[in-house]
C-alpha cells in the first residue's frame, strides 16, 4: 500500500512536516514525541493545552486554533491527525488495521488514511480463497468471462452465495476446487460450478486484476471534477481533484466508496457520490477491458442482477 | 498490500497453519508464543532444541527434521520462516521495511515474503514527488505519450537526472513544477520541460497505473510457465505457476524482478529469469495500452536509451 493515495494527502504531509520542522527548531522541548530525528511528526493533540504566548516573537504564523476564526475542537483534530501521530478511540464501524490483518497496514496518508470508502474500495491484486455453496436452486451467483486466458467474474448475483462470500466483479478466478482454471472457457467454468457439491465449493481468487482506485476530495461545492455517461468516464474539469489525481477517460466505475455501481443509473451513482462524505474512492477500469468481461451479458441481468451491497471492511 | 502476492504462498501457509494447530492441540505448552488464540502461529526456529520423542504417541506427521531426511539448519528454517513468526537479522541488502516506511508493511507470504524482487517489483499505485534537474545538454531524460487525458512515461533514459530520481516507465506524470498536466499533449509536456529551470524541477507521478506484479515460483526444471514472443506473453503452460497465479496473454513484460526489460531482447530476458531465483515477480502491462504507450517512438530508441538498472529497495 502506498503512503499517499491521493496527491493532496502529499501536499497536506509536506504542509505539515514543514510546520513541525520549523516549530521544534524554535521550541524542541514543547512538543511531547521526537525520539529520534528521523521519528514522524507528532501533533499537539489540543493546541489550547499547549503555551503558545509569544513563541515566535514575531509569529510568523498564527495558532492553527486561532487560524481564519476555526474553532478547532480536539475530536476534529484527532480526526484529521494522521495515524502515526496519536492512537484515537476509533468509531466502532472503523476497524482499527492490526499489525496482521487488512491491507491498509502502515498506511499515513493524512486525509484519507482513515477513510472508510478508501478502506473498502482496496484493490490489492492478492489472492484469496473462498468456501461457496450452492443456494435453493442450486446456483452459486456468479456469472464468468474468459479474457486472456484467464477467467473473470463478470456477475454476482445479489444475495446469493457468492455475494455472501465476498466475491466482486472483476476478480479472477483460479482455481475451482482444485482444478486450475486457467485457459477455461466461459461454459467449462460454468459446468465446473454445475458439478461442483452443493456445499465447500473452495474457489481461489486473485483480487480484481485490471482494478485501480482514484481517491478523490471534492472541492468547496462538493464537486470531484469528472463526466460520467452510462457508467464511463468521458471527461475531467480541468484543475479539479480528478484532474490533479490523474483520472483517465476511456474507463469505466466500477465502485464508489467500495462499493459497486455496475448496472446503477448515472443519477443514482451521482447520488451516492453527494452523499459519500468529503472524500471518495472511486474503482475504475480500462472501458476495453470492461467492454470485454460484459460483453455476452444482456443489460437488463447486469441492471436487475448484480450485487450492490456494501463490503464489509 | 496482499497478504497473499501468489497461490503458493496461500497453501504453504495454510499447511502452516494447520500443523500448528494440530501441534498446539497436543502440545500446548511446549510451543512458545501462542498468548491469544487469534495469534499467528510462531514457529520453533530450531526443531532439534524442542523434546520430540514420543509426543504423540502414535506420531501421525514426522517431525519437520527428520521428514524425508531432510537436514534442516537454523538458519536455513528462520530464512523461511515467515515474517511474524520471527524476527531474524537480515542481510544487509534487504532493507527491513519499518512501521512506518516502505510498500510491504504488514506483510506476511510464507514464501515470497522476504523475496528482494517483490519489494523492487512492488506496484503501489500511490504518488510521490521527484526533484528532477537537467544534465549538461539540458534534458531530464523522459518522453512521454498522453493516454487517455493523462501523460505516461515512455522513455526513461540511462544515467540521466529522471532515471536516478527513480522514475520508471508506465509512471503517469501528475504536475510539473504545480503545473497539472492532465489533459495535455506529449509536445506540450515536452515544452513545459523545456522551459523548466536547470535545477528542481519538481514532478509529481501517479506510481504505473496500468501495472500490476504476479510472483511466480520455478517449478523442479527451473521453469515458471509461460513463452513471450518480443516481451509479449503468447502461451501459458497448463498447470504452471504462471497459470496456477492467473499470469495472462496479450500482456507485456515490463519487469523482472522489478528490473525494466522494456526494449530488452527476449534472450536476455529469459536469461534475467534463469539467474533471478527461486521466486520470479513479474510486471505485466495490458499490450492494448502498450502499444498506446510507445506507438510514437522508434524501437532503435526503446532498445538504446532505455535506463534497464535495478532499482533501489
Amino acid at each position: 500500500m502506498s503512503l499517499y493515495p491521493s496527491l493532496e494527502d502529499m501536499k497536506v504531509d509536506q504542509l505539515a512536516t514543514a510546520q513541525y520542522r520549523f516549530e521544534s527548531q524554535f521550541n524542541p522541548v514543547a512538543l511531547p514525541i521526537a525520539n529520534a530525528p528521523s521519528s514522524p511528526p507528532s501533533y499537539a493533540l489540543n493546541p489550547t493545552e499547549v503555551p503558545n504566548v509569544g513563541r515566535y516573537g514575531g509569529s510568523l504564523y498564527p495558532e492553527l486554533s486561532d487560524y481564519m476564526g476555526l474553532d478547532i475542537s480536539p475530536q476534529a483534530l484527532a480526526e484529521l491527525a494522521p495515524k502515526y501521530a496519536v492512537a484515537i478511540p476509533q468509531p466502532s464501524a472503523v476497524s482499527v488495521p492490526t499489525a496482521l490483518s487488512g491491507p491498509l497496514v502502515g498506511m499515513v496518508a493524512p486525509l484519507s488514511g482513515q477513510s472508510l470508502g478508501l478502506q473498502r474500495a482496496q484493490v490489492t491484486n492478492g489472492i484469496r480463497e473462498l468456501t461457496l455453496c450452492k443456494d435453493a436452486s442450486g446456483k452459486v451467483g456468479v456469472r464468468v468471462q474468459a479474457v486472456n486466458k484467464g477467467v473473470f467474474v463478470c456477475l454476482v448475483t445479489k444475495g446469493s452465495p457468492a455475494a455472501i462470500a465476498g466475491m466482486r466483479f472483476g476478480d479472477q478466478v483460479l482455481q475451482i476446487n482444485g482444478t486450475t482454471v486457467a485457459g477455461f472457457s466461459m461454459d467449462q467454468v460454468h459446468s465446473l460450478f454445475r458439478k461442483s457439491p452443493v456445499n465447500g465449493i473452495s474457489v481461489v481468487v486473485r483480487d480484481r486484476p485490471f482494478e485501480r482506485t482514484v481517491t478523490l476530495h471534492k472541492d468547496s461545492v462538493g464537486h470531484i471534477g469528472f463526466q460520467f455517461k452510462n457508467g464511463k468516464i468521458i471527461g475531467l474539469v480541468k484543475d479539479s481533484s480528478a484532474a490533479r489525481n490523474g483520472l483517465l477517460t476511456e474507463h469505466h466505475l466500477l465502485e464508489v466508496n467500495g462499493q459497486n455501481v455496475v448496472g446503477i443509473k448515472d443519477k443514482d451513482i451521482t447520488a451516492l457520490i453527494d452523499e459519500g462524505g468529503p472524500i471518495i474512492t472511486v474503482t475504475v477500469i480500462p472501458s476495453f477491458i470492461y467492454d470485454h468481461i460484459v460483453k455476452k451479458m444482456a443489460s437488463s441481468l447486469i441492471k436487475g442482477s448484480m450485487d450492490h451491497s456494501v463490503p464489509d471492511v
